[in-house]
């Protein structure tokens, strides 16, 4: 059998439904017939014959995840009920922080940093689910960029031809999925760093509503737009960890004290009766055919009966970046001063602009954010799941500049964000599913289901047809 | 009688409790044996008595009282029930919208704006509880200031003594209700603007928690502080108004979705039980004997236990003015460019200065803010209501520059919310009572009743003790 935990979109080899291998795997760790030892071997394995090519890890916390393998093994043959995803392996992007290691988010200035005192909150929700914890992985510096080019730790590669990118700037979280390494990973989003590596990579990923998890534990980049969310190897199994990982957090006041609403109960129930539409304007103009035909096969699959616009796309980006760099450099500010040339050349510039950008730029693109999720939120009240590209492209080769796109050349790195940005800018939930259109050279293209703020069940709902039917789902990378 | 609907502390002729004069009324309308009209008529002649050396009004809308008393008197006439605050004369600060009115928001600015289509909802909210609305009141320009020495209106001028401010921004909030014009006005405090004219004059202002109320409606000044809140000539009024604006507004993503929380069942509940302290350090040190004396007052008629020190209040008036002034010169960026000898002199620079910042300044400000929010969060874990004066002295001469302060100049206007700034920072509700220390001259000095966000009910509990009691509440101006 192939190390990979990943299958072929409606097909799987022990005749479960498309995505089901992992989550055969989680049914037999809790019957007692696969040891959570066992499949944690099988990832190092995995982990060792290809992350050299991939260069997802920058941490694997084996004795760790021996340990916690172990004690999983030993509750089972004291004969307890044991948690919902008991021997799961699975890795987090370097900036959530593991108790006794240093939380480095990209960079080598946090190197500096005393060791994280305990789990970040969504470790410590896994763990307690049983999941087990292989390491950490690779993201652009601090969480700034779409492509993972990070020249202090190495690109990461893709997985379906590693010249290219994996996207980012959770890339070594959407890679080490693709290249089947762990069936789970936790990554981070503010304007796309969960969408653009699932899209680029072909795995499934989630951003939930801006508020909905616990971000305590976690290196900062943009306070007022960071989500962090999973990646995993099958929607229904994203459904899973997802649940798992909801809580209300009294600690974190940037965590909304809403309860817990599992999604479980409800993910089979498919999406008739929904009324899905398609993003024209914006985000057609911003693709290319390739993005476009994606969005067309899972808008046919899911019975979509209209194009739609969304608002103020374009504006919305703008104010996300403003944002973003304003945020961002204030947060770096003392070591901007100090030590620039530690910074990641590919964004300590924007670190630098933003914060000196004049206070009436932040100011109004707050003001405009209130005006824009009223005006998303109406589009909601018409319509229940909207469907958009991930990325305008394809997964692009390692080091590309520049980017022609409908007539217009555009810096490759940030058009990677161009279709995904407004979308966190209003907080919605969405889910990056993995399609595979025709004319991209086999490589996955990404498309976002979107939905309304605290409708995760519906997205989920969503993407659980596409891959019952097989239009999207991960596909065995040839590494 | 007196025209005025106020009464002195502790004594009342109609032999009611204390402050309940214009309660005794209300019950009269409700009973039929007090005509709405007849109690419009005499706010309408005590307006016109004494609003000339005054200035709280910029707007008197008194066709549409009379209808509205009328439709009182009617309804009581046809033998309805009457709502509960039926019949109450009452203004607002003029940046809330009234139908048909241009919101000038103390500025001249504003008068090329469009009337207003609708009434901003607390007004709506009072109209629906009965409440009969007088007009419009003078404030600073945009709300930017403590004193009300706008420019273009005239300066409100104190009722106990009319060479004095009156505090501001809602100044003209504050001496309607000191003057006996109106017994209830609604106003809105960002740093103090509503406790500060309550202070200065002698009556009871209540700033709510923030996002407590909807602001649709309003002239906005700082999105991430403003707030809304009534003044009223009583405590027990006080609390019976703030539960008739309580609702939660879905239009206004600034508002809470939080269940109503009455306080009127619990007001008499008294205080015993509850820890109460003083606040000592820059509360103390930033205040002359007269504003300590107040405190003491409140504290000894409250039982309280200890001073304690609240959590980087210098810090918090930092950032509370680098948001102020950022916020309100982006929003007044356009006019500032156009036509910026139009605006108050007194604050016009300040504006170009607060957009010009850089955003640094501003993203750490609200960065400061949420770990600020904590550690004040943290303070209410040991103590159920703390006890700060609302001003450092009380009411200056109109115009007066610089004030010392415990050995320090410092320019007089600003130093009006020094007290206040760090508190509304934290967001958490304030009742402002008025207490009348020795060696003033005979004039007022507010002591601020603080309690954990969300805990109306334990400051308007205390607040009604201080009036029970005879401590705290207005006293009748010498017009």
């Amino acid at each position: 059998m192939s190390n990979s935990t990943l299958s072929q979109p409606g097909a799987d080899a022990a005749g479960l439904p498309a995505g089901g291998e992992t989550l055969a795997r989680l049914a037999a760790v809790a019957r007692g017939e696969l040891r959570a030892r066992d499949w944690l071997e099988q990832c190092i394995a995995r982990i060792e014959a290809v992350d050299e090519r991939v260069n997802a890890f920058t941490l694997r916390t084996l004795a760790r995840a021996r340990r916690e393998a172990d004690a999983i093994d030993a509750r089972r043959a004291a004969g307890e009920t044991l948690p919902p995803l008991a021997g799961l392996p699975y890795a987090v992007k370097n900036l959530y922080d593991i108790e006794g290691e240093i939380t480095v988010a990209g960079s080598t200035i946090n190197r500096d940093h005393a060791p994280a005192a305990a789990d970040a909150v969504l470790v410590q929700r896994l763990r307690e689910a049983g999941a087990v914890l292989v390491g950490a992985l690779n993201m652009d510096e601090y969480a700034y960029g779409f492509t993972t080019e990070n020249t202090h730790y190495g690109p990461v590669r893709n997985p379906h031809d590693t010249r290219r990118i994996a996207g980012g700037s959770s890339g070594g979280s959407g890679a080490a999925v693709a290249a089947g390494e762990v069936p789970v990973t936790l990554g981070s989003d503010t304007n796309g760093s969960i969408r653009v590596p699932a899209s680029l990579c072909g795995v499934w990923g989630l951003k939930p509503t801006f508020g909905r998890l616990s971000r305590r534990g976690t290196y900062p980049f943009v306070h007022s737009i960071d989500h962090l969310g999973p990646f995993a190897d099958s929607a229904a199994l994203l459904a899973r960890v997802y649940d798992a990982l909801q809580c209300a957090d009294a600690q974190d006041p940037g965590c909304h004290a809403r309860a817990v609403q599992p999604v479980a109960p409800v993910l089979e129930e498919g999406v008739d009766g929904l009324k899905v539409a398609l993003l024209d304007g914006y985000f057609e103009d911003n693709a290319t055919d390739a993005a476009r035909s994606a969005v067309r096969m899972a808008g046919k699959a899911l019975g979509a009966q209209a194009m739609v616009e969304w608002p103020d796309a374009g504006l919305a980006r703008v104010a996300a970046f403003i944002i973003t760099a304003s945020e961002g450099g204030s947060l770096h500010l003392e070591d901007l001063r100090r030590r620039a040339d530690d910074f990641e050349p590919l964004s300590v510039d924007r670190f630098i602009a933003g914060a000196l950008q004049p206070a009436h730029w932040l100011a109004r693109a707050h003001r405009f954010r209130r005006v824009y999720r009223e005006r998303v939120l109406a589009l909601f009240s018409r319509w229940d799941v909207l469907l958009a590209p991930a990325t305008p492209v394809p997964a692009l080769p390692i080091g590309t500049e520049w980017l022609d796109l409908s007539g217009a050349t555009q810096p490759a790195r940030a058009a990677m964000g161009l279709l995904t940005q407004p979308i966190s800018f209003a907080g919605c939930p969405v889910v990056a599913a993995p399609l595979w259109p025709e004319g991209t050279q086999g490589l996955p293209l990404g498309v976002q289901i979107i939905t309304a703020p605290w409708r995760e069940d519906l997205a989920l709902r969503a993407a659980r047809v596409l891959e019952r039917s097989g239009v999207a789902g991960p596909r065995q990378a040839a590494l």
